[in-house]
């Protein structure tokens, strides 16, 4: 079976780089969809001045993790007036762009619920019109900049859609660090461990293949450096950039595996036990890491390369990396039982990422 | 200044990936180009059994180099005869992808010559037609498989034309390490250096950019380790497969910043004195690599995690790799005398590519 890599995504980088949008309009109108807060940061004020009357609206009321019952709205006022703009501009964490990647495929009704049942019923959604989308992600960790997937939760039926089209690609990924600037330290600490998750979840894949490596690696390798350093000094602006190329590399490698095990894990103590994603997926990192151990020689020898040698040390020292951040790493910190425990990881497992893990269909190891 | 990096190539790979040209394919019809030896070596006669009634004819006499003299009735031929071919599918080392990359930008009268003058005066050319492109390398070293650069010579006024345009990146590069196991030593170690210059080129240039970076690295450490094994064993297709995927690391590095001072020096020993491509642009590293060292920080910093340190010592151990594999560095081997290398590199220093080398514009260190 031959391996594939693609991500046509231009990614466009620097301290200051946001002044760059008018140039990649080019002309034509955008929707701004961003969080509640950018408007009290200057963010708005700063991207209506930037755009002029090439900006056709903004939404700023985007929630934490999109849910099929507000998007509805946001999605059917959009489709009704789809000729006000050419592209959306999504400033924010992933939140925003997951919105902005939900309302960029149109339905040929305009209604979002044509959208959701296709979801649902795990059928082909083909677009009937579609958006092009600049991704500006304001955090360091979502990697959703680079990536097609988005999203959507269900919080009434306790259900986590993935929406993954040809169309959801952004077409251009425009990172500045400077907008990461004002995170505060909960936020910066989240999309940090978000990121490390990502390119670790890429590398124990079923799906890793020698491109998806090279970022993941260079990811995990700039992480584990930069983001105790940034914790220490949140307002360094070399710091920020260096997180943000992290989270971006390890956005460029899970764009082509997508997430595993970990973030089977996740999604459940996010439902369940409300734990924010960052968290919810890099807790498990070091259980995951030990099970993926031993596996597959090829994927020790690109763990070895990501994390150092001797790897049967590895799962012990990315524990006291994620423990001196703050964050505890076993299920029973978050009040799950050890019985509770074993039984989410065998339900997680059976999802469609857990499936991804180079574990899933192996016998444990003794 | 924004950094950017856009790579929009779709790389399929693996032992035996070839059988997914029909796939890949999708019903469309193919123009093969290909190299003259490819019909002795079988390689014709199985894409005529892979693709049936899909492909719509042959072009197996493509030059190394290929120049406009040969060009031109290739190019006015399979433009006029358009609707016979929806796509090209290249087969072969550089000069066949990028004799496919002259093909498939069409002209609106369907003669090379506006295209070649369009080059010559170094205007922009707007194809009126184009066609998609899939490159199979039979190569490790070219990269041509992930870039939009094509090189044109015109031998008769001792020219070099570079041609790159949106439409020429090719949509797949499909990468099958069985089709590099024929591949004669002269041929493997030339094609391996050659990556190994676009990898460095990468790094000295003044466009390089963190994802650049990413890829030249990987594909530095793997080169320096995986060529030398690869001469001693030229049978090995686990080795061809990693230098199949060094070079296409390499591809996706250079393809962002294109090459620089030891490339720009390579034409003239290539036009002038004849020597093949990857030996040209190989040679004169270790010198090139002095010349950068120290120029910046930044370009220090990743040299020395391409090629480890202590960087003082880097150029003695890049002459002695290369030294190793059979090739003199100094351009007296090669019937340059001092003076006329001076004047070369003053030269080449000017020169397109030159200018992309961190050192030009700067004064030389004592």
């Amino acid at each position: 079976m031959p391996n594939e890599y693609f991500n046509p995504v231009r990614s466009v980088y620097g301290a200051g780089a946001l002044s760059s949008l008018p140039e990649l309009l080019a002309g034509r109108r955008a929707l701004l969809v961003t969080f509640p807060e950018a408007r009290a940061l200057g963010l708005v004020g700063r991207i209506e001045q930037l755009l002029g009357d090439r900006l056709a609206g903004v939404i700023d009321d985007v929630r934490p993790n999109p849910d099929v019952a507000e998007l509805r709205a946001l999605y059917e006022a959009f489709w009704r007036d789809a000729d006000a703009a050419e592209l959306i501009v999504a400033v924010g964490g992933g939140s925003a762009i997951d919105t902005a990647k939900a309302l960029m495929v149109g339905t040929a009704s305009g209604r979002f619920g044509d959208l959701v049942a296709a979801l649902a019923a795990g059928k082909a959604f083909v677009p009937a019109r579609s958006k092009m989308l600049i991704a500006v992600p304001t955090t360091a960790g979502t990697g959703s900049e680079v990536t097609p997937w988005a999203t959507i939760w269900d919080r009434e039926r306790q259900l986590k859609h993935s929406l993954h089209l040809k169309e959801t690609w952004p077409s251009i990924a425009l990172i500045d660090p400077e907008l990461m600037l004002s995170l505060p330290p909960s936020v910066t600490l989240q999309s940090g461990l978000d990121a490390l998750s990502h390119a670790l979840e890429s590398i124990w894949n079923v799906n890793a293949n020698p491109v998806s490596d090279v970022f993941a690696v260079a990811a995990v390798h700039e992480i584990l450096v930069t983001l105790p350093l940034l914790m220490a000094q949140p307002g360094e602006i070399d710091l920020r950039g260096r997180m943000a190329l992290a989270a971006l590399k390890a956005g460029m490698a899970f764009s082509n595996t997508r997430t595993a095990l970990a973030h089977s894990i996740s999604y459940e103590m996010t439902l369940r036990y409300g734990l924010p994603h960052g968290i919810a997926c890099s807790f498990p990192l070091p259980m995951v890491l030990e099970r993926a151990l031993g596996r597959r020689a090829d994927r020790d020898a690109v763990l070895r390369q990501a994390l150092g040698g001797p790897l049967d040390d590895a799962p012990r020292r990315l524990t006291a990396f994620i423990e001196r951040l703050g964050v505890k790493t076993r299920f029973a910190d978050y009040g799950v039982s050890d019985e509770q425990a074993d039984r989410m990881v065998a339900h997680a497992l059976t999802g469609a990422r857990g499936r991804n893990f180079i574990g899933a269909n192996a016998r444990e190891t003794a």
